[in-house]
């Protein structure tokens, strides 16, 4: 492959980087590409945790080959780092190899970055740059910059609905609403989640196992239950395998020393009204290094989760079919005027299969 | 412009037929550009009924200016008529005017025609061809081909609704969910329309003109009002101006008589719960030459005609908005089983403003 300029290279260096979208949570998905006279010499892909980024990948890359990076272009997805991590700075890797131009697409949001490393490589006399496709490689590690500047998950609530709004009959069938095309998309999105929620009503309705299955992926995310009253079954299929997190409102030693043993946490997190504190939740969630949140729930708790101002982003598959007087997406009460819309934006629209994909996010 | 290939001349022909979009009812829309070497020579759009065709003002605009269209190429988004209707049959009309060639879009629908003009330009040794560009050139006459081969309007419902399926808050509140745009739109699929039908719910609520207002239109549509019961206000906008079809199911002569004065008509056509027949009130628009018939109605309104089988298709505006607790699209009775949904197809989407505009049909 031919490199002939900067948009090129940055392109490659995103494919690089979707490459990580399903790995290497809690850490951004970041590629770099490194570029001499058109040629790709090393390419790399940000690691799991306490791993090597990008950069580093990609300079090991082309070492491997042969290849003498003085005086070639990196293009990396994101600003590289200037601080001791898990990892030393890759910002001093790139002055030491030579590097003589470094193009990012963004700055680094981490307060730790903010544009330091630029500032050393510019320092070390490397030409550099920033901003190139950044829109793309913002949406790419929405969830971390999301954690980095807000403290918080970005939050995509996933429905599937009937085109007037229905998910499912009140006798409560909706399998299948969408096609098999939507229903394999929505793993691809659980996929890149670093968890994913829902809520005790659905654990007992439908006994979900809450993870990846129509995708191939090597990691799962993490499983997270809202119970408040701690009303889960321990046969539940949520809690197969360990790791599932399970917010709670009402402390229950015995039924905590149960789930401890089937590997599950209990996380008391309970407002005054004796229910989950749905934002401090989301808080918690953020220190515990959830990049992007997935919630697949029940109108109730999908309504409580809005209108606690938890959600970002509305992921609705649209069948083409009418269901009439049936189960809606979001349980929320009636408004008293139209200026108390909850307005979004549509992100983008796709025909997947037979259905609507949505993205909408609020505004 | 230059013409370089039968594409180029079918696609200018298409032009010239959506010249017609909201004019020609209950004709069809159909352009017609003669070219040679390249060369318009001549185009036309077909007239009012009773008028020219397209193929007749093309010829005479070609003669207009000048020019001899011996041996060139007709482009004609529809089949040449080959019969006498309210005008002579334009086939004859190309055979003497000496074209060399004849491109159509499409057959003629009209069992009248159905081949038979294709035939006769053949056996006067023109060259002929059918099918360029013909799901265009379907689409631009869809109601007219619905009643051509099934006497009956294709049946556009509209409706502007919240992402979660609502149109009007419970007090009835609901200007404006959706944006100018999407308004303005919804207007333009108004002016194409031959006729726009709506409730006395919506009459009684609303007091709708149901006119053409945000887009440019010699032509009005015939409005129509299905109201079983007669309760029509004398003093409604929709029966300003006269011409308004009242749908109903009981006769009231003085009723009658006080909206004749208006310069209404009364279409009794009970059925036998004593509502209008909707599904005779569509023969009954069919055999009164009504191509494309809009529906602007409410919940109720709206889900009897789906329930009766008369939507063809359903034009869905969304807005980026979630009303919650608040008044559907269609009122539709709960389904027993998800094997009982009625399943569409989406045709099209678009943004339109910040709204989403989906075209379904029916399967």
């Amino acid at each position: 492959m031919k490199i002939s300029n900067d948009l090129q290279g940055m392109t490659l260096a995103l494919e690089w980087a979707a490459r990580g979208l399903y790995t290497t949570s809690p850490n951004p998905h970041i590629g770099c590409v490194i570029v001499r006279d058109g040629e790709v010499l090393g390419a790399g892909v940000t690691q799991q945790a306490g791993n090597d980024h990008a950069e580093i990948q990609a300079l090991k890359d082309a070492q491997a080959r042969g290849h003498d990076v003085r005086g070639a272009t990196a293009y990396v997805t994101l600003e590289p780092c200037n601080h001791y991590g898990r990892t030393p700075p890759c910002s001093d890797a790139l002055v030491r190899a030579g590097l003589g131009r470094v193009v990012a697409a963004m700055e680094d949001p981490n307060p730790l970055v903010a544009g330091q490393g630029m500032a050393k490589l510019a320092a070390a006399g490397i030409a550099t740059s920033v901003g190139l496709l950044a829109g793309q490689a913002y949406e790419l590690n929405i969830g971390f910059f999301s954690r980095m500047t807000r403290g918080l998950p970005w939050v995509r609530m996933k429905s599937a609905a009937s085109l007037d709004g229905m998910t499912a009959l009140h006798n409560g069938q909706s399998q299948w609403i969408t096609g098999p095309e939507a229903r394999a998309d929505g793993h691809a999105w659980r996929a890149r989640a670093c968890a994913i929620l829902t809520g005790i009503g659905t654990v007992k309705a439908d006994d979900p196992q809450l993870n990846v299955r129509a995708v191939e992926t090597p990691r799962q995310p993490r499983r997270i239950v809202v119970d408040s009253r701690l009303e889960i079954d321990l046969s539940a299929k949520v809690l197969q395998g360990g790791g599932t997190w399970i917010a709670a409102a009402q402390p229950d030693a015995e039924k905590q020393a149960a789930l401890a043993d089937l590997g599950a946490e209990v996380i008391l997190l309970p407002n005054a009204s004796g229910k989950v504190d749905l934002a401090e939740l989301m808080r918690e969630l953020g220190r515990r290094q959830i990049n992007e949140l997935h919630v697949e729930a029940g109108a109730k708790l999908n309504g409580s989760l809005i209108r606690a101002g938890c959600v970002d982003e509305l992921l609705v598959y649209l069948a083409p079919t009418l269901l009439g007087d049936a189960q809606g997406m979001f349980a929320l009460p009636a408004l008293a005027q139209l200026s108390d819309q909850r307005r979004l934006k549509f992100h983008e629209v796709q025909q997947i299969g037979a259905d609507l994909r949505i993205l909408a996010r609020f505004i």
